[in-house]
């Protein structure tokens, strides 16, 4: 086990927080059952290239219940364990692959949730149909490879698919979202949000075919969202 | 930043208190996730043409356990910030423009709710065949028309479609529902009344056709409920 | 407004209670929204024949958050309000007509939950294809007449349907189910059941057709759930 | 009534403690509507051959409410009241019998969750489609016979579907899902992830076919998941 930098200690404390609070909107907003799930943020730290950056992340196996910020496990982004007395999400290695290549990514969420998930087992993007979705995703939502647990290749085939894309989900074939921010809670909000847009849609065309949206509206619509809105 | 008239300042405390208090029902009706959806209620002025009344509004991307009274934001009739720490709603200006237009509107809520938005997605207006709908929307709930934020174009079409109709509800295409009532409270119950409706003929028509409510036994449904009704 | 008999006084005061407690049942199981849905039951009088017996309900239009012993109100079996500072529910009519037409019924629901109505929407009866369907309700759900509110059709057409079916539910045309018990809180069983077995057969249906079960095996269990299970 | 032996009887009151705290989960996750579901775990006697081992169960008829650790019923493995002021579940016997004749098995619940049992309706095994499910189940989760209550055939197919299969699920015909698992709260995950993947993979059948995971795969993912996963 390696230790924590005296410089990150701080960051890794209010960090274990922030990721233990945002484990209760994954229940909250019906996006996992069980032990299922995960948040992770990134702690950057002294060295430019991101080298030395932390994770923290939830434990394997753990119910919610359970969730605190002390029971939460702090990983280098190869995945090793850095501290912490419960083995690391057995994603944690998918999670470190996408903070190691893609720098500008705070944070990292992974559920299984119903919908989203449902496209991912026929393989099948869900497409921009609703202006909220423009909103947010700016397109449709693409489909990952299908990638077996145990290498990279999870990782791999996240970081690959998003950098095509201007969303922030990557529904995994046969598997589920995958989604990223700038901290974890954007990585939450983009879980949810992306359930809601594969239930509404899917919703939608099961008794007929959702009206397209013009490719011109769906930029204007993006482009408005992510520069203005909010506070 | 305006300011409150001093005979307003009372009421629009109250309003403050009011519509907070209803934001709580759209997440418990599950009617919305994350930051989504807005409710606003009027404060009359002295001007009798209403050139001087004020609206009330959840400020934009603040999440539903931050919302307490002192959070909401008071704008004119314009959309202009009144009163308020915090930016308004992003539909704001949907909202001011159906007091402007709509001088017995003293309500308005706005939501992505599934089924409503799922309707709204194929365009298909909701046929009217349940007696509770009968009762609260006195017919089929209308389609709008294609808009996008950022001018009144939004506003406009919510007026036009429920001017010729006696639904509270015009589900805006592609977007999703909004309502309108005498005050905030009766907006929040239409938007509550739209999903149950949305999503109860959506699974009546999965499989097969429901069977139609005659014109005549709508009317006499809708009048009795408007006028019976309640306490 | 009549009076309550001193003899029966206490049995009210119970009754309030009682009918007051298992509102809660109606938002708790999913079954309502808003203010929609209500709950009575019967109180009995001196008289052999019924005609004293009185029963307690739900007021109209108020929202589940109100509702206390208190806020319940009394009537007699005509549906006159004999106690109470609210007016009674809209749906009271029927309620009575019920209870003067069944003298065994000791508790009546009503509600819109979703996929009651659905099937209610389709005039459809739903198939006894699910052994805790056969121990309830020992064969399909029926369906009522289409009644339109305001005088003795919907209480007819539900004590007419209910008279020959082992069920104690009915669906009345685009209208929603009634169910009825020996006592309020079998008939609010009887409600969230009949919703649980529209849901699951509906579900059931939407990939396919149920397997049916023999009406010999329907018998079977029926008679032994209604005879041996519980304490 | 048998008696609880003395070296038994510190083990009985803290099973009693975990059966009743897993009957929260239950309705936690939605499995159960009412008084349906039932969970179980084997107490571990003194006989090598497992004869004098008992079972902790939830009683018959009793609401969710009124669970507490000493309501739970205490049984030997002919389903036969040995502590207990209360009738064992009517499922008991069925309980009994997987303990009886699956000496590895320590936990049993049943419940009629919505998606399990529209497949169960259907009489469809749930195809292995989901990551989530190759790790859980290994494979499709089976169909058991239609059988009726009352004697031993429940018991005898839920032991003769799971002994040909890897998945602590079976969906018994027109009936509902039982799972099995090393001890209860092991069975209430995999009653819990039984649903999950029943509604994931019903959703998904419902817009088109989801693409096979390879066998090989399959067999991958289950190895792992079965020996690595977890604290």
């Amino acid at each position: 086990m390696g230790t924590i930098p005296e410089s990150m200690r701080e960051r890794v404390e209010e960090t274990r927080r922030i990721v233990s609070d945002l484990h209760a909107e994954l229940p909250r907003w019906g996006l996992v059952v069980w032990t299922a799930g995960n948040v992770s943020q990134r702690v950057r730290g002294e060295a430019a290239d991101g080298s030395d950056d932390l994770l923290v992340i939830k434990p394997s196996g753990v119910t919610y219940d359970e969730l605190t910020p002390d029971a939460m496990v702090v990983c280098d982004l190869d995945g090793a364990l850095v501290d912490g007395t419960r083995s690391p999400s057995s994603d944690t290695a998918a999670h470190a692959y996408v903070y190691r290549h893609m720098p500008e990514v705070g944070g990292v969420v992974h559920t299984h949730s119903t919908y989203a998930t449902a496209w991912a087992a026929r393989r099948e993007p869900i497409p921009c149909v609703l202006t909220m979705m423009a909103d947010e995703f700016g397109g449709p939502v693409p489909i990952g490879p299908f990638a077996l647990i145990g290498d990279d290749s999870i990782g791999r085939g996240i970081v690959e698919t998003l950098r095509t894309s201007r969303s922030p989900a990557v529904l995994m074939a046969n598997h589920g979202p995958f989604t990223i921010g700038k901290d974890a809670r954007s990585a939450v909000k983009a879980a949810v949000m992306v359930e809601e847009v594969a239930r509404t849609i899917h919703v939608a065309q099961q008794l007929g075919q959702p009206h397209p949206i013009d490719a011109a509206d769906i930029d204007s619509l993006y482009d408005r969202y992510q520069n203005v809105y909010g506070q």
